[in-house]
């Protein structure tokens, strides 16, 4: 009757301790104080966190399932982290590794409004895995940025993103720098019979990123990238609610490493707030992800969830296009894939690169006949 | 002539690898690109990242220090984080563990709007440790929680703040918890000839946390607690520059363990967004911080620091009065001293536990002569 939210942690403790340190999660997670001091027979037989397995993984790892009252975190999806694991991210002992949550739940807050059909829908592709670069270095002013994008659209890319470090900065404010960009993909696509969709990233406060979704939206941009550990995950999803035109490319930064698992974080509850798509860092990158996390990231972000719309697995961080084929045949085509720096570094080649990028996207889409 | 912030990240690194690595942190925190592909003077010369210094500590474990363009930030609290830990926060490798920051920057985020004296005067404090505990647990209504802040009162404590957990769920709404909390203490004030200080816990998106703050002043309620790794730094330091008159405790949920240096984090940064006190889990309690950590913490939310007013240190998590002469032996009195649990397994004592809290307080203050 009351709907719970099972929390599954991994924790690294000894035998003889771990049921006592399950318990003390599970309080930390709900009511934080002593069962003891706790009268009130509805909050001891529902809101109190219940320890419901314990199960040793490994020497000294234990996976613990703790439940959690629904109404614990309404709606409010900054509540809902809080609650999964907001003080207990101060134990070192500890990582967040899943969630089981009620389907009323997953779709009360609704996911992504887009995902994957509707960014394919955008750039009007077929079943293919879909393309994505960068524009960087910061610190370029607005033009220079633009003459980058109009290069990337003539190579073919379907997504042309700020770099994460991009917003609203002196050398190229926010509103400057999406006129322009805009205008040039607008002229690119004169010429190319198609347009790249530019998908600038939003910063500063709840209210300054309404400015620039609304900003967006009066130049023709339907796309837009957030960064949900920065911007607060209530904010984040109140972004996506509010503007159901607009697509949402979630980024990873400030994510953390492995003390909420990857493909919990940002596969499921990026996607459960409105990420249309979602920046991971790949295998074999930058970063230390393994293939298996990616894997089951990516599975994440496209599993059936309730009625949450499939959001679309961007794996990036290092990539190259000569490791295309062997992404997708890992990835299938359900998937955008993002080049950045190796294409960057083809310089006055950056045309013929992107097109190279692009080429091997859409011939293995044709290969397997998808 | 171009202000410049320097980070300081620890590396658990080869020494054969670890100016590579520096480097490679360098980008990663800037530009995020191949540094042969940036062609512009500017971008190469300000923007991208420096390493002025490699340093072992212990072996495989290095200091490095990364100076960065202060443009990259503007005065943008989220983007500063972004810029200073953001995607290196997905390295296992690294930890941020400081940072010096230009005075100018400093004092236009302007931290705290009260502070240590503020919050003194707010409870007609002399220069004595503050007192503070917490309305828990969550699951009660509204008039039960209202009646252990009566209690609390009665005892003598100066902030009675919501636990980080209470936020507006359907059986303790914010609105109405805030009236009936607010109203309890008005009443107990009449009895005691002194007022305690209910601080309610904002939550949800921005528009939430503002309509929160409004029925919070129209309440008579002018300190708040916030949890800023949830709402987001750009989010609660719009807060604070909005509500001057309000004062802001800060909550350390989600901030995670060990990855960002918890003085940098909790003492530097949460204060200098604006926080007037900053809970911290003490040492000894509930959480793993060290008393060096929590030393340094204390210190960095008092220490001078560009025309920024001192913000409380609020030593918490596991706390009982039997400590109290400890505590301030060891953090002196610019403290405000929290206990939740071990007051409230007093159960029907609790005004007698509480006073007894608040006692032991106030007493060494004058034994100090403070």
């Amino acid at each position: 009757m009351h709907p719970r939210i099972e929390a599954v942690y991994h924790v690294r403790c000894d035998a003889q301790t771990i049921e006592e340190r399950a318990r003390a999660i599970a309080v930390e997670q709900s009511i934080e104080m002593p069962l003891a001091a706790v009268t009130d027979d509805y909050v001891r037989s529902e809101i109190v966190g219940r320890v419901e397995d314990i199960r040793e993984k490994e020497h000294g790892l234990f996976e613990v399932r703790i439940t959690l009252a629904a109404e614990t975190v309404g709606h409010d999806g900054g509540q809902l982290i809080n609650m999964l694991f907001g003080n207990s991210s101060l134990h070192a002992d500890v990582v967040l590794d899943d969630v089981v949550l009620p389907a009323e739940l997953v779709n009360a807050f609704g996911g992504p409004r887009h995902g994957l059909n509707g960014l394919r829908q955008r750039v009007g592709a077929s079943a293919r895995a879909l393309t994505c670069s960068p524009l960087k270095p910061q610190g370029l002013p607005a033009a220079a940025l633009a003459d980058l994008a109009r290069r990337l659209a003539h190579g073919g890319v379907d997504y042309i993103k700020d770099d994460h470090g991009l917003a609203d900065q002196a050398y190229s404010p926010f509103a400057e720098r999406l006129e322009t960009v805009a205008a040039a993909l607008r002229a690119a696509a004169r010429t190319d019979g198609r347009i790249a969709r530019y998908v600038p990233s939003l910063s500063g406060d709840l209210d300054a990123m309404r400015r620039q979704v609304r900003l967006a939206r009066d130049a023709g941009v339907d796309t837009v990238m957030v960064a949900p550990m920065i911007c607060g995950f209530a904010n984040f999803h109140r972004l996506v609610r509010e503007n159901p035109g607009t697509a949402f490319v979630a980024h990873p930064t400030m994510a953390g490493a492995a003390r909420i698992a990857p493909p919990l974080l940002l596969g499921t509850l990026f996607r459960m707030l409105g990420a249309d798509a979602v920046v991971f860092p790949n295998y074999g990158g930058r970063f230390g992800y393994s293939p298996d996390t990616c894997r089951a990231l990516a599975r994440r972000a496209l599993d059936k969830r309730g009625d949450l719309r499939p959001c679309v697995p961007v794996p990036a961080g290092g990539m190259s296009t000569e490791r295309v084929p062997e992404m997708l045949a890992f990835y299938g085509t359900d998937v955008m894939v993002l080049i950045g720096g190796a294409l960057l570094e083809a310089g006055e080649h950056l045309i013929e690169a992107t097109r190279a990028f692009v080429t091997k996207v859409h011939r293995h889409a044709h290969g397997k006949g998808a």
